[in-house]
């Protein structure tokens, strides 16, 4: 077990604290629900951003930057809108610091009052279309598909690290286009372009479905989520693409002439991942000695130590390891070989291992005599002695089968841990197990209230893949009829 | 002359406005002094992203993230800094919205004051110095090299597109050394870095120089710089790297155990270059037909437009285009084929040129009978006829011509528009022509505040290469002893 960190059957919850700091992810900042992401955190956040900006890019998105401040009048002109995130703003309200008349620091300046408040934005909607009023007046304008890489702010009074803060990045899709069916269409490629890559690069098998209307977003007519597991049973929504109807057009009254030259407003969808991935990444697959990153995301994957005693020992390994690393890097990977002279083996093992580095090489004196090296893969824990000649293809495929063992592993924890139910009294109890229950809902936002306020279960999704919905039945709660299963789990 | 484009003759400060909204680089936002970044723009500022940042890497750096908000007590704690950024901050006071009582949208929630004032970051040396606090306690810690990119606000006054704006994007550099001088070692090479991106990239032959102490970045002991010089002879300040001494780890006490065993403060580089380098690509090579890109930063390299009567005409034609396009694109190069049917050719023509694209390629089905296709290029607005066979290879070559070409045009520009100046009178009337002149200065704050007072120019740096300081002289101004020329310019 990693030093320092909290056993995940012990306390979960502090596990994942202790695990962001001590990996060197992130931290707190001295801001209020703030976090200062480190490095070694940022790198693996990078990769992810630029994976999906390819993703996004291949579906026709193009990125474009929109200002942070949002006025306040805006913000409150879709109503549902403004209801769902009020409580939570950051209020920009004067614009200049002066001199404390009492010499002490500096004040905020009476005078520079602004007249008209600023939001922080806590998302784009408003902004961006009182922007696409000006873009768009005729089909030929249609669709535009724009993403954004940028900070929001959300006062959440309760903060936990990558998961809930603040301040966090995200990117935010924001698209307009001519017709209803084009718009959901759109919503729905780009939850699946989530899916696959929540699933391909963050092994993360997860759940695709529509939210009910209880969890939408606010000021949407339908919101996509996918949804995953993490090792306590709890569910994690790990991205959401909405299709929003016409609602910002009427709020902004942006419209445009169709082919039949009649005036319509346009139909909009928008579409996020944020910092959060971070987070169910983390929670999906570390184990209590530290992280466990999938090859396609890890920063590093490969880290060399080498065995010594000797000066002399130090640099016949170092430089076998220096080949080992070109031909390695000539295959598309990251290595780094761990010189450290001051450190001991075990001390560099345990720290790669917290760090969830997929594979390690650790080499000596006497395996240069064999020819070999020992090769222990982070997601199992198994140590293998292999020859070096040919290494580069044996460590090649085994990233290979690292990131789909990370896959499985989680997979079939996941299935162990769904289970239907069609019984309120072991709903109950079940819930609290853990895990995601498929159950018969009567559709109605009072039984899924009731639902919540009696065990904390919410319905995660209404499943369009994955998981089979069984057809008609009768709702767990009520008796009422029910089309299809849906997913309830207690949620991050 | 592009369509709506004011001439630079006519006036150069319209027509970089109309440039930069016609070519769809920006616009602005319903937010006073905020741009909105447009897909295009967003594009180029994308390419300069990605170049910076590997060019940054290469050096040892990394990627972090920092608050957005800075609470107003860190903000204060450096006095220098303070009162260089406490007239233009947003100043956050409020967490929360409310329903209006009167009814009338929604408020500020009084109760949701803030204990403490945060201002939104307008460049991030407190914050960053107050979380290196926590991360430095040996030598062996040092030194910390992180970057990050992110938007910053200045609440600017007087605002232009890119140039000058009160929120922006940027990447700020912060890294914290052992001594200094491997911090002043490491601000230099930030600004060759910088000097090599816009020379290479941005085809801009900039001056490195030191700031005079009056134009020192608040907080700074050393202030180095990359000045540019626009078709209007003023000067841009095109990014700076700041030697910080140990101010800011004296404000936030942030020391470290030397190799000795004793304590010291640490010594501390910044550095950053803004979406304000779009404004100087913009106006460096621009003229009255629109954009031109360097092909190393256009997000288009090569725009093929079909010539056609008929449908079966187009098609052979954009089968063709298709090939060619393909084989460039082997090469590397981006390659758009403007298929829009609605379009005459010449309107395409003049949109493209208004874009910027580096080189245009036509083909009608003469030109397929032929074998050739009509190449034109951007920078010259010359056309040559071309054999199809072997236009890739063409193409290439001419690409990496015209990226020479634009750098050599500007470095003629600017060496016409350079001249040594040692009398007063001549000085008031030559700084009004524009262009850079070499003077002699005595060294003192004062003359530099006079001379600017005067004429409105400033010392744009101290060059320390490209320029010939010439050895001791006169001051221009003082006729005190100088130690050698420094650039004066009327800048952006």
């Amino acid at each position: 077990m990693a030093k320092d960190v909290t056993s995940r059957a012990e306390n979960y919850s502090q596990w994942y604290n202790d695990l962001v700091v001590k990996a060197d992810l992130a931290e707190q900042s001295s801001v209020r629900g703030c976090m200062v992401i480190k490095p070694y955190g940022y790198a693996i956040w990078e990769k992810m951003q630029s994976q999906l900006d390819a993703m996004f890019k291949k579906t026709g998105v193009q990125n474009a930057y929109f200002p942070l401040f949002i006025p306040k009048s805006f913000f409150s002109r879709e109503a549902e809108h403004v209801a769902g995130f009020a409580k939570e703003c950051a209020v920009v309200t004067h614009h200049r610091l002066m001199n404390d008349p009492d010499g002490k620091g500096v004040v905020v300046d009476p005078d520079a009052k602004l007249e008209e408040e600023l939001i922080v934005r806590p998302t784009s909607e408003t902004i961006i279309w009182s922007t696409y009023k000006n873009w768009i007046t005729s089909w030929r304008d249609l669709p535009i598909l724009c993403n954004q890489w940028c900070n929001v702010v959300r006062w959440e009074m309760r903060t936990r690290l990558f998961l809930r803060t603040a301040e966090f990045l995200w990117q935010e899709g924001h698209t307009a286009h001519e017709t209803a069916e084009e718009a959901q269409a759109k919503a729905e490629e780009m939850v699946h372009v989530y899916a696959d890559f929540a699933r391909n690069y963050m092994a993360l098998p997860v759940i695709v479905g529509h939210k009910s209307p209880n969890e939408r977003f606010a000021g949407a007519l339908d919101t996509l989520t996918i949804e995953a597991m993490m090792q306590d049973g709890k569910a994690l929504q790990a991205g959401t693409s909405h299709f929003l109807g016409q609602n910002f057009a009427k709020s902004f009254d942006v419209r445009f002439t169709d082919k039949q030259g009649q005036q319509q407003f346009v139909w909009a969808t928008s579409w996020g991942v944020s910092t959060r991935l971070m987070g169910a990444l983390i929670m999906a697959h570390g184990d209590d000695n530290g992280l466990v990153l999938p090859p396609a995301l890890a920063p590093i994957q490969v880290v060399m130590v080498p065995i010594f005693k000797t000066d002399e020992e130090r640099d016949a390994v170092v430089e076998k390891m220096k080949e080992v690393k070109a031909a390695l890097e000539a295959l598309g990977h990251s290595v780094k070989i761990d010189e450290r002279d001051t450190l001991r083996p075990g001390f560099k093992f345990a720290e790669w291992e917290l760090k969830g580095v997929p594979v390690r090489i650790a080499m000596g004196p006497r395996d240069l005599q064999n020819g070999t090296a020992e090769v222990h893969r982070r997601d199992t824990l198994e140590k293998m002695s292999v020859s070096v000649e040919g290494i580069d293809r044996y460590v090649h495929d085994l990233l290979d089968s690292i990131q789909k063992g990370i896959y499985e592993k989680a997979a079939n924890y996941r299935d162990a841990n769904i289970r239907k139910c069609d019984d309120w009294e072991e709903f109950k109890t079940e819930i609290q197990r853990g895990g995601f229950l498929l159950c018969h809902w009567d559709g109605t936002p009072e039984t899924e209230q009731k639902i919540k306020d009696e065990t904390k279960a919410t319905i995660r999704c209404i499943p369009v893949d994955t998981i089979e919905s069984d057809g008609p039945g009768k709702c767990i709660y009520s008796g009422k009829p029910s089309g299809g299963r849906v997913v309830f789990a207690i949620s991050y």
